[in-house]
């Protein structure tokens, strides 16, 4: 039995538009070779910085391309903070990020994403009593692992909070593009274009082999985090970024964006029917509208199937629920859906109920 | 008057082969597309892992491609030193490699390079005395700064001093296959395979923006390092390792190493002639065989007019010989000739002694 692999959230190879990215590759090379074959400055291919600068209504200087967001968010972390300093994310959030935040020394406090939303009333407490946070990170868009969006109140309220209490976000929307269903919430980066950092890539849009990802800087940290970038790998590969640029100033992006909502929301559909009808009043899930991932959390009585059991056994493949909390998770389970076929999924939700129920 | 511009050591734009990197680019799209755009290992495009591997008679595991060299170094000090661990540098060195050992926290002992060659005397006295160094950073073939290759008899000093005092040998190689006349120096990884992390890039022989560099690491440190760079950038660009991989694989590496021989080698001795010519018993400088890169040491009387002196207003561009040095360095100067024509070549010097000598 082939087993259904519900770990990573990739893309599926279906959706990288591979002609298209050779010919933009070929077209750059050969129109601006030696500018994108040369050593540049860090800050990014300045053709692509003008692009998502002009969609985000800043100054090109403030859009810092890099070699995917991760690594950015890295540099951000080694410029903004030290060793036991303390920094908050959403629990859960996305396993990478933990890691580079506890491989950096960072004391982590999850607030918690619940069934009626972002605990923000409990980081208020914690604020009021003193509590020194520095940087929130958090995914408002279609969350990974959760699948969850942030609602306009919560985004008003954290906001306000980090204005208060003077603390940093940091807003990584890789999947703010991917809606398949619904009306976009307002950026917490549009909601405060000074205060909010924006990470976002070209990974979930385009290719994630391609590595491009940006940021979005406040005006007093661009000095800084471009020289950190300089420092580290002198600059990113212009050539991957001539290409995304050239990928959209083809014209090539408002087809391809539509093509993968189509794909995916039936991915998605099916997922949530799957759900339905095989773990209906035994389990409780998300219902995104977009994005990668359902979260699904499991009912007590259930747990302990999740680590008696062996998934392989059952024909699956699981993420361990606990790489995305900083305390707890046992009973979660992300369950990712564009890079697996309609079939895949419903059998993959089976086998899931059949573990969980036996 | 147009200035000379002495700064950085980049190849020219003549020398990057446009053309042979465009097909490449579309080639390897085309037919390895839904890898190369995918989420892959940290450890590189194997293929290109395979062939320095072979080059270098390890197993592939060994060799870990990254986005240029530096980025790869500061990995691995990471993984094996903390703040305070004491390394050492050849003194001149990579001014970017003592800005990365610096804010990683280490503390750096030079050693100095004189006429008589490195100073393995002094080291050697240190380590006898107790003095506990982890790391030694060394660039053995046409170094940068200086252009200087170091002898046999030093590498095996080094070597064996290493194995006496357990410490870690890196050797930066990335001008190593540029040499234009004279006999290669066996290598530091070569002589000590197990015992010498080689770091090298296809920066000064294919082209810097594509930001493909490697190390070859011992077995012991392969997981350690992969799992940093994974958790740092997820992976690195196949693209672009790819590229590299096809361009060799097209067979254009061999025309093109003999071209840029050619070009460099006709460059280099314009310089070494206008020296002779202008500064002959005045100054002191090295005498290369390869690389980027004539060292320049002012004579003491003279030395006042390298800060003194507005080298602009002499039509120069020069780099501060500081930053190649710990300490020191105010009668040092970085000669990079290979991305000026002969006749720039011969008005820089002929500018550099007038500025030195009235």
């Amino acid at each position: 039995m082939k087993p259904t692999i519900f770990t990573r959230g990739v893309p599926p190879r279906e959706s990288l538009p591979v002609d298209a990215l050779a010919d933009c590759a070929h077209q750059v090379v050969l129109e601006n070779g030696p500018e994108i074959l040369q050593y540049a400055p860090a800050a990014g291919y300045q053709p692509l910085r003008e692009l998502i600068a002009q969609q985000c209504s800043v100054p090109a200087e403030r859009v810092l391309l890099g070699q995917g967001s991760l690594q950015i968010l890295d540099i951000i972390l080694h410029c903004l903070l030290r060793p036991g300093d303390e920094v908050a994310v959403e629990q859960p959030t996305y396993d990478r990020v933990l890691t580079l935040m506890r491989r950096t020394g960072l004391q982590i406090m999850p607030v918690p994403l619940q069934k009626n939303g972002l605990d923000l009333g409990k980081l208020e407490d914690d604020l009021k009593n003193g509590r020194n946070i520095r940087l929130f990170y958090v995914i408002p868009d279609f969350q990974n692992p959760s699948g969850r969006v942030m609602t306009l109140e919560e985004r008003k309220e954290l906001i306000a909070l980090s204005q208060t209490y003077q603390f940093t976000i940091i807003e990584d929307a890789p999947y703010r593009k991917l809606r398949y269903s619904g009306e976009d919430v307002i950026s917490l980066f549009d909601l405060s274009p000074q205060g909010v950092i924006q990470l976002s890539s070209f990974s979930k849009l385009i290719s994630p082999g391609l590595r491009v990802g940006y940021a979005v800087l406040p005006q007093n940290l661009i000095k800084v985090i471009n020289e950190y970038a300089s420092d580290t790998y002198i600059n990113p590969s212009y050539l991957n970024h001539a290409i995304v640029y050239r990928f959209i100033a083809n014209g090539y992006m408002q087809d391809h964006l539509a093509f993968l909502k189509a794909l995916y929301a039936g991915r998605l559909q099916t997922m949530l029917s799957a759900l339905q009808q095989q773990l209906s009043g035994r389990c409780t899930w998300t219902q995104p509208e977009g994005g990668f991932f359902v979260g699904l959390w499991v009912d007590d009585a259930m747990r302990e199937n999740i680590y008696s059991k062996n998934a392989e056994e059952f024909g699956l493949k699981l993420s361990d629920g606990r790489g995305f909390f900083v305390t707890g998770g046992e009973n979660f389970i992300r369950l990712p859906f564009c890079a697996l076929q309609t079939d895949e999924i419903q059998d993959g939700i089976q086998r899931l109920s059949k573990m969980l129920t036996t």
